[in-house]
């Protein structure tokens, strides 16, 4: 889940929504296996203080998290996301979990590459001896986000929303690739989402045209509010907007739009949201 | 679930069997809540060592512990029991997990008393000033556990079946005083098993008799085997016998029998299984 | 450690000072013990939320945690306290972390009463019903704490600062009357501070009048502020003020002022501070 | 700390001993850092069972944990080993724990190359795509494990004492020649510990030979037994004999030999301790 918008309390997105990624967290709906127990990590913006991102996060489960039940209700934040992690490439440990930080970039990754280790080594290779090292776990994505930072600085001078996109499907170009020539042939899915706290940059994304990706959804132009102790979506008013981009939908509201497959969301400071084609 | 027979590897209890407890802390198939994330605890005796049983308890879920994964496959035991939790009363804490031990004594719960705050205090007012400083945790089980001690101490010179027997009776009966003195009307649910190694004393109970009581049952006479990956239950050979008292079957096997209701199951070293109707 | 003042961005607190207190909780300087190892936990007011403070606990060392490091550059806030451990009465576990929240109100204690299980029970005995439940622990502290709470309750309607010095001398004379009856000869340490993020009420206390206290300082009227990567005591500017009132001097200037023996230290938004003596 | 010798109860080498490896975590004598207070690591061999070894790991520290506590007194063995690290290279996180295990070995280390992350690229660059991605963590240690392992299957059928031996002199023959191209000027020291259970081979190596390597100690040839409390050494009876290898003296006995710099210490079953220089 990620929200841009007007200073939000994160409780609000946490814990209060019918389908929060908190109860997510237990039982999600719209994913084959319903246990995220593995870890819980969350990002969020200050920029009265700086422009690097704070980042909490936990190897025990969201939803007995002590610390994260009290901090929720306390944190004010234009730019928020979160994430819980089911184990599948990498042990459960603080390395592991999303989100991944570098500098004031904040990436995750819902989805995965099977066999993972076939195509690892070579992934790494072409990185920068700074991204390199900078690499602490086991996950295909904290591979891949290096992989994309790497594309990034090398064919770009700053980060701009077409220098990610850009990046972005150089990324997904190369996976393509080192799948294929390891002889990788199951489907690989990459719902992942870059931020720097002023726009993201979401991808809904699997490698083979014919499979179905994994849900994305955005909820575009209106406000979040509670409302008899339940979150719901308005219409926006003036100066009050916000835009979510979740895996599995917050709420029963009929505002959410599924992003199309094979397609990015961009959505930036003024909050207009960008859907167009991802070319890999 | 409790395991009293031929030395055995505990791994083969917690992680082997079709519907093994490390499995059920995900997906418990007999209750409500199919997650048990909030906890394991285990605890087994080494009697070439001494008589005080080892305790291992971890407040991170069951499935992703690695500890327990490396220790499992390594420790050989006469007795071993095991519990995953899934917090009603009391915090996600090490003090809270199941099996709590006093000296050479075992107690483990499922179940549990609604309300359990109105009677707290009246419970542990008769407590001994050590039972009273020994409780450390926040729960209705380790409370209990102290009461039954309480009254073991006070009406027993020794620790014999029949005593944790009339202990268990005690204890049951002052419970429902209680509750009905301070207007808990929920029944509450004792299925609890206490050991000291030799020999276990496990209840199926509930205060309310039109209820039913959580399932417990126990597989008798039977050899605890692995065979092709899955563990069976087989008929029991000279010298190579097992007694499991568990709270869902760990098998498809059909050799596991229901407990009946608001009973004693009692076992000893013999592996003579004995079942009486509880008087309280 | 407690500050009041102008908003500061924690971090200037726990990691900047030479001998900030993630340093202290590996070498502290001024006690016998000098590991502080056995967990941490801060508290602040975010009065723009509400007033219920924000509290975050840890079980592991305050110097290898990643979420605190992480949180504390982040977080702005015009009350915060934090506090090291090391474990005297209570095992190394969230519920015996220090600050303990009631409410609005947040209090940590530096000191012990030697063998705190004599008289435990009769501490809890005049507790209401909620405040017996409200106790998760086993430390002496929290227990001091929902005794102070509980006179302060009984005996007064609002909670002012003459209301919790009140309750303070009341609980210490208290303390001493059980400890006599009780057979705890042994000196018992009370530097504890309450807060409700307002003011703050600060005890440098010792039972008896003969030893010595534990140290406590505090720095008035100055400003906080961090010059060439240290942080150091100025002279105050209009409108950007700040008490500390702290275990061990942070830096070796020399505005750090002992509390005398036996003597509150009271301290208000408007940065008044008034010492005045313990009547107990 | 590693041991090798007649069945021991683990509780003796770790909590009883003066000078105990639990102590070492909160003061260890001979080193500059006296504190090891980041995580806690043991492995030990139960053949009866399997010849891979046990693994305990504790991010943790060593002295307040509980399960530690609780196992020690209950486990019995021929050979075990144990670690308590102060992070240098690498998180706080159970993949950097030592002691590391490849199979049926284990490795543990005491020391460090300065700038790893100069050579760590490199290092990886000649393994087996096994090995490769067998790296969990972000230790020097973990990798120097990987590439010794590498040496062993590349050059050797079989994993014999020379063979080990062998391929220890190839890796700091290979880490030397890479530090040296690669501009790290600072001396490494590689006190480090590689078993199969059946024997072990211990270094003591400093790769600037104007240097004092870290400290090393044997103690061979007598039984280790608790006499009033405290752990001694005593001359060896038939059959109850003992070899252990310690960073630090465990007691003040005078029975410890310095290992000499840059020498291997090779011990097996047999209890045969044999010291040789290591040609690197």
């Amino acid at each position: 889940m990620i929200y841009m918008g007007s200073p939000i309390i994160i409780d609000k997105l946490l814990y209060q929504p019918k389908n929060s990624l908190i109860k997510q967290s237990i039982h999600a709906k719209e994913i084959e296996e319903p246990l995220n127990g593995d870890g819980f990590g969350m990002g969020w913006y200050v920029p009265v203080v700086n422009n690097e991102p704070a980042v909490f996060i936990s190897v025990n489960p969201a939803w007995s998290n002590r610390n994260l039940r009290n901090l929720a209700p306390k944190i004010s934040t234009e730019c928020f996301l979160a994430h819980v992690r089911s184990a599948t490439v990498g042990d459960v440990s603080e390395s592991n979990c999303h989100p991944f930080r570098y500098k004031n970039l904040l990436m995750m990754h819902n989805g995965g590459v099977e066999n993972f280790g076939l195509i690892k080594r070579k992934l790494r290779e072409p990185l920068s001896d700074e991204l390199y090292n900078w690499i602490k776990g086991q996950t295909d994505s904290e591979h891949i986000f290096a992989y994309l930072l790497n594309e990034l600085f090398t064919h770009h001078k700053a980060i701009s929303e077409e220098a990610v996109i850009d990046a972005f499907e150089r990324t997904f170009r190369a996976l393509k690739k080192l799948m294929a020539d390891n002889g990788i042939k199951e489907e690989a899915y990459f719902n992942i989402v870059v931020t720097n706290g002023l726009f993201f940059i979401g991808t809904r994304y699997v490698t083979d045209p014919e499979k179905d990706a994994l849900t994305l959804y955005h909820s575009e132009g209106s406000r979040y509010v509670v409302e008899d102790g339940i979150t719901k979506l308005f219409a926006p008013e003036d100066g009050d907007n916000a835009v979510l981009v979740v895996s599995e939908k917050l709420t029963d509201d009929k505002d959410w739009t599924l992003i199309p497959k094979n397609h990015f969301v961009i959505v930036n400071k003024g909050l207009n949201v960008k859907v167009r084609p991802i070319k890999a």
